[in-house]
């Protein structure tokens, strides 16, 4: 098991071009490493982002990926928490449990996150970076033991990989970062598996309106599935759509979230807001241009907050994560989020789907 | 009582000019209306704003003036909770109690809010405005019944005027918009006297670290007397400040208020904060400029939010206001803000002071 490792790899060797499927050689986890077959894994938008739209931010070669469901190969040093065979999720927030971050009950943010440091991972010779502690379009990949969560052996790898990355972000800006109310009334911008992931934690919350909004109809009928009460095409409406929703609401929405990761929206969001108590989470990633808005729009008491990967925070790895449990009970929506189901090879394709808004393509990546 | 009341006022007859002492006529209360002789006033940034600063918003001719306390002189029909003699602070926020903003108890704003509209004082025939619904730079103005808070008869009148802005809205901002925690780090942006009652709410919510900050190191004294831990000057450093913060406090401030107007500051007040939880109170007036931020700032977990007057509602005019006997307990310190004591008629003079950003002028304006 301490071995190199060659498998099959989707390598970004340099901006915004096609992935390339590639051997690679995968080194033995070092010391509180953990080395991980991956069994499936989702395609995220922030992949492509990092990929195709923020030039200066990205380093390259890279392999990219971090929603992702897999396997304990083996583990380093030093691990205790783990043994080969455990089932996991790779964490793109790391939760080393010791900083004061992680010893704060209000955040998960850990000091130990990157966005790309050094990997385990070689392609002819040369070193590989490693994308947000994952890689996760590898066959293997190897990350820190605080990196991993351990879950449930009987959920489903295929799907539950959506939980790594979309599903808790959106659910959980609704449940942990806005902390939305029974009986309250949501607008959430964007339908892609965050924005719909949101709806469904509007709906576990008990809101009593969710309004669903895009500008493709065709994310309303799965918004719906997950809970949505209204659908809004704000391209169908001559007004501006926080105009709408103060309307619809009769004085705005109790809780907004922008899910998209546009800076226009996110004053939108803001703007549908209840004066106030409205609260606005981003939950859609940007870092290309800065949000605005009036001081006034703060000033009547409204909140405007953001979430990085729905504020969730694994408090032990030792145990299966609650995630996977409500997964098997059912209590999470999460096979509604696939809507193709593809291998790592065809990876490019993923990548096309996505560009072009289908919400989730989970790529099998090594057999179980 | 029920005449006319023939008196003075400082009128804005154009923007940007000096006031006129001028002698006007009061009306007599219409119904649910109060006539109140202003016994002392305050001088607020809010009210230099609207007179030579935001043109495009101000309509003229106007009595400025909000931020007072004085006697009720008459009521009009339907006026229940009031009685000649009462000792009151007109309230630029009035409490309606019965629209939905006022029967939440989140915030303190009221649908009949108005930044400008009709009063009851005239001169030379001439009908003037009402600033903010109070009208405080008159010898006697007449406020809805839903704009007048009662005091204890007790408060001196010549300084709890002081309560009816910005003490309230630094205080408040502090203790009712931030919920500042104990044991918590603060920093405190301007240090007029929002700023300085904005610290004394932190000392008061029983923070550990203040910091106050202001370009004018005159203000660092009073500061420290009202409870800030430490004084900076940004322009004794080449580090930007938000930068110094977070080395100061080893990651950033709980708690961040901004008591200037300015955009800029508004953006280091939020840099200040503390990844993670920190939250950023925007109490400075500005409508000019939006402030902007990469959101990011947001998605690793700061808030961003703000007040008018402090979140301060007024549960029942009928009993004396919590602030006049706090005041008298000696649990909020007033005197300290006040530098200035000047009549009514230098109320030019008063204006420069604000201009040069002396902390609070108090006017005589009635004898009580």
């Amino acid at each position: 098991q301490e071995a190199v490792i060659r498998c099959k790899a989707a390598v970004a060797w340099e901006f915004n071009q096609p992935l390339v499927i590639e051997e690679v050689e995968v080194a033995p986890p070092q010391e509180k490493e953990i080395r991980i077959k991956i069994v499936a894994t989702g395609v995220c938008q922030s992949d492509l982002y990092f990929l195709s739209k923020c030039s200066n931010q990205t380093a390259f070669p890279v392999v990219f990926g971090h929603e992702a469901a897999g396997v304990v190969e083996s583990i380093g040093p030093g691990v205790t928490e783990f043994q080969p065979g455990d089932t996991v999720i790779p964490l793109f927030m790391p939760q080393c449990r010791e900083c004061r971050l992680c010893k704060s009950p209000k955040t998960n943010l850990c000091v130990n996150g990157c966005p790309f440091e050094r990997s385990r991972i070689s392609c002819r010779g040369r070193k590989l970076l490693q994308f947000l502690g994952t890689s996760s379009f590898s066959e293997f990949t190897v990350v820190k033991e605080m990196s991993v969560a351990k879950i449930d052996p009987a959920a489903p790898l295929d799907r539950v990989c959506l939980i790594g990355c979309a599903i808790c972000t959106g659910y959980g800006a609704a449940v942990n970062t806005a902390k939305v109310e029974a009986g309250s009334s949501c607008a959430v911008f964007g339908l892609g598996a965050v924005g719909l992931a949101a709806v469904m934690g509007c709906k576990a919350a008990g809101a009593s309106r969710i309004i669903a909004i895009d500008i493709n109809p065709d994310k309303f009928e799965k918004a719906k599935v997950l809970g949505a009460t209204d659908v809004v095409n704000p391209n169908d409406h001559s007004r501006p759509i926080q105009q709408l929703l103060q309307e619809m609401t009769g004085g705005g929405v109790d809780f907004s979230f922008e899910c998209i990761g546009n800076v226009e929206v996110m004053r939108s969001a803001l703007e549908s807001c209840a004066p106030g108590w409205g609260v606005s989470v981003i939950a859609g990633w940007t870092d290309m241009e800065n949000f605005s808005a009036p001081p006034i729009h703060l000033m009547t008491g409204r909140k405007w907050t953001g979430t990085l990967f729905g504020g969730e925070k694994w408090i032990s790895a030792s145990e299966p994560a609650a995630s996977g449990v409500t997964y098997l009970d059912r209590k999470l929506m999460v096979d509604e989020f696939i809507t193709h189901n593809l291998r790592l090879e065809q990876i490019n394709e993923a990548v096309e789907l996505m560009k072009n808004s289908r919400i989730r393509a989970v790529l099998s990546v090594s057999p179980q």
